[in-house]
């Protein structure tokens, strides 16, 4: 793997984290230890969970932490920080504690996906990186997690560099949609840096660089024998298209013995061209021959291909997977849920708004995830106070935190931690998954849910609750700020 | 200025230009001259034009194209290119000519926005990241450009990279959003290198931290007594916000002499909230302080609220900027428009396609933007064959591609070429203007579009028509390629 130059991101902060940390500084709390949650509050196309993603480049962000003279030169440039400060920032390092779901977890909204331990500054400075990996990355997954779902099977493929939002949109975004269940990306680079499987054979432009279509297939195919995937809808793709691509086959593929190729199409009525193209290769024997597809494809329009009876091998999907196009925003927030006071104890924070949903969930939290014993399935999660314990031996009565005389009691379960652990005292303890282990871990993680929670359609309302402590606690703390 | 620790990132491309650039070498191609353009196809938010932004990126990239020894071992390891490719990878430099619309520009569907004339396998593998940077931060910048003209002379700030799509969305999403008319970001960072102001105070966080939210007022305005704004939505805006903020200036900052000061809101019914905080304010002899509004902003809801006379001196936009939330695709692409041939004349390439708006505009090209004038405005753009000239002393007639018969004759006007030269034989030519002379040149060339192509609604269809001769060839050669 390609050797990562890092740009240093400490810098990529908002600057309120700055001018906060030199207020905090100042007012002597920096050394007063803080809770964050990021959590979110709404599944991306109203679906029924996200996928999250981003850790690792939250990861590597944490480890390589440290302003340069060059960044406490420009602070000091801005007249605002005392020197105080800036010699402190000289020496920052993040010595705090983060938990956080693994990649490729589904998660719902409310619930704490990531959670920081560490003295005020250092909490306040890493929210925006934070946040926007951790955003970034579950928006991508969980898009390109419909998307495969969609395809049923098939193979689905990233196309989308050239419209991604700046490069590192390209590159991790290419990561975040191969955990999600894509097979591989266009983009070299993911492929160097992180292992996603990159591929490509050709764009129209090689097509018109020949004197004829099928000299450039001809080419082609002698060129790549093994790999030779044909864009047959430069000019006409029933016309001249397929024919010319079966010629170019039987010209340079079929005297080599070689069975497997491709073609690829890249406009028109998709549900039709395959169709017909399809059976223009069963009749001259090319039966083994793939059909790619692509153009302004989503899981909708996959679905709708499909069920028209498309004949496609395998989805390229570029600008409504690598942006999101549908719902381009994942919107994760970082907020205060406690404060430890000079004794040690974890004193808990919330946050009141005039927007009912803006209100969060204090203290020091735990999540687990209910999964039934029986069936294997995930059932709730259970949200408690960072010093509950759940006793599987023991019935577990939930309640919905709105509607709290809707109640259900699970017997024979197992209740699984959320989140792990993945930084101690600034130190990381947590062993880093491959990226397929990542994809693999994901696509058992989704089969765990009911399909009821899957559906694009109104899915099925997962339960996320609060346990009774965790409950009153949080009415006890609205009622004061009201 | 920052020194930008670069990220090389010739290997941020689509798999497809290597297997092609080495098909090219293999076939003899490699030194074939190809012109390719980048164009656009429909204004997003069917707006009436968009702003082009993301050059200086491109020539960053263009100068530092190399393929590492890393990056050839990685090519050499997927066991499809030829040793004479990778070593000629090694030494790989663009020696091309890049032509492109300054940054700022006003441009529309099917014009060229940039122009690459160079050996085929060079034009080939630039096109990833020409297309992604161009891509990127015109749509940043068009979506920039619509909220703040909504905003009608009031500052808009970016405030979006937690929510942006990747670490590069933030940065260079910034930039572009200063190009389209923000004053400022909150990303740190985008300041440091590109020279976008930042700014901010506090968070939620920073209101929790402290007892109360009179003493955390007291202790910000102590410390930043020059830049005090207080954010007063944590607990309830209107019964203790905006009082514990008055309260506040009148103990720390009044006793000082200071008379400008702020507040900001991130949530609640904005456009009531804030005319009474103003009334507030107001009555207590703050008439000075500002107010700041926040809160899933876009085009729209800003237009609203000015309309139901909220009181906002300016706004901080989030995520519907930084990732243009309503369109968050700008769908640039890159096709082949000529080759020259061994004599070196250019013959002109056409794609075709079942969808009819997929067929391009062949041949090397150059485009003038008329101006009237009389009144300064830009009337029209003006699509020839590079080798023509327009003559202003001359009427010059202009007619729909589409619909031939509508036709319009132009008298006193100045042609301006829409494009500059950029690079030449692989050299920068071109001299690049400072991020704020950007977004000057941007106010001015909106201020030369007639207001009808501006508005939101039903914008008119600014004209871009072809020069005769170019429309002669297009029509020749989509009936060769029938």
């Amino acid at each position: 793997m390609k050797t990562v130059e890092k740009l240093n991101m400490t810098m990529l902060c908002d600057f309120y984290e700055l001018t906060m940390g030199n207020g905090y500084f100042e007012t002597g709390y920096q050394n007063r230890i803080t809770y964050f949650d990021v959590f979110f509050r709404d599944v991306p196309d109203k679906g029924g969970f996200a996928i999250c993603a981003g850790l690792d480049q939250l990861i590597d962000y944490i480890q390589n932490l440290h302003f340069s003279e060059e960044d406490i030169a420009y602070l000091r440039g801005r007249n605002m920080f005392s020197e105080g400060f800036l010699d402190y920032l000289r020496n920052f390092k993040f010595t705090g504690d983060i938990w956080a779901a693994p990649e490729g977890t589904p998660i719902f909204p409310r619930e704490p996906i990531v959670t920081v331990r560490a003295p005020a500054i250092q909490a306040q400075i890493i929210e925006t990186f934070t946040l926007l990996t951790v955003n970034h990355q579950s928006l991508i997954a969980t898009k390109a997690n419909r998307i495969c779902r969609a395809a049923k099977g098939r193979t689905v493929l990233e196309f989308g560099s050239r419209r991604a939002q700046g490069a590192d949109g390209a590159i991790t975004g290419a990561r975040a949609a191969y955990i999600g269940g894509c097979s591989g990306t266009a983009c070299t680079i993911s492929d160097q840096l992180y292992g996603v499987p990159a591929g490509g054979t050709m764009a129209h432009a090689w097509v018109q660089m020949f004197d004829s279509q099928l000299e450039a297939f001809k080419t082609y195919c002698r060129i790549y024998p093994d790999n030779a995937t044909l864009l047959v809808d430069t000019y006409n793709t029933l016309k001249s298209g397929v024919p010319d691509a079966i010629r170019a086959f039987n010209e340079v593929l079929k005297p080599l013995g070689i069975t497997k190729c491709g073609i690829r199409l890249d406009s028109g009525d998709i549900a039709y061209l395959t169709r017909e193209a399809r059976k223009m290769l069963d009749e001259a024997g090319w039966t083994e021959c793939k059909i790619s597809a692509s153009n302004a494809l989503d899981e909708y329009i996959i679905q709708d291909l499909l069920q028209q009876g498309a004949c496609v091998d395998m989805f390229g999907v570029g600008e409504r997977m690598i942006t999101a196009r549908s719902e381009p925003v994942f919107g994760g927030v970082y907020k205060l849920a406690a404060v430890e006071d000079e004794a040690g104890h974890v004193v808990p924070k919330i946050k009141v708004s005039e927007n009912v949903g803006k209100i969060t969930n204090p203290h020091f939290k735990k999540t687990y995830r209910i999964f039934d014993n029986a069936t294997g399935k995930a059932e709730a999660d259970y949200i408690a106070v960072y010093d509950e314990v759940v006793d599987e031996s023991q019935p577990l009565e939930l309640f919905d935190p709105e509607a709290t005389w809707k109640r259900k009691t699970y017997t024979n379960f197992t209740a699984k931690p959320l989140q792990v652990q993945v930084f101690k005292g600034g130190e990381l303890v947590y062993q880093q998954p491959t990226l397929q282990e990542i994809q693999t871990y994901c696509r058992e993680q989704v089969d765990a849910l009911w399909d009821e929670v899957k559906r694009f359609e109104n899915p099925h309302n997962y339960y996320v609750d609060l346990s009774q402590k965790l409950w009153d606690i949080k009415q006890n703390l609205l009622r004061e700020k009201k």
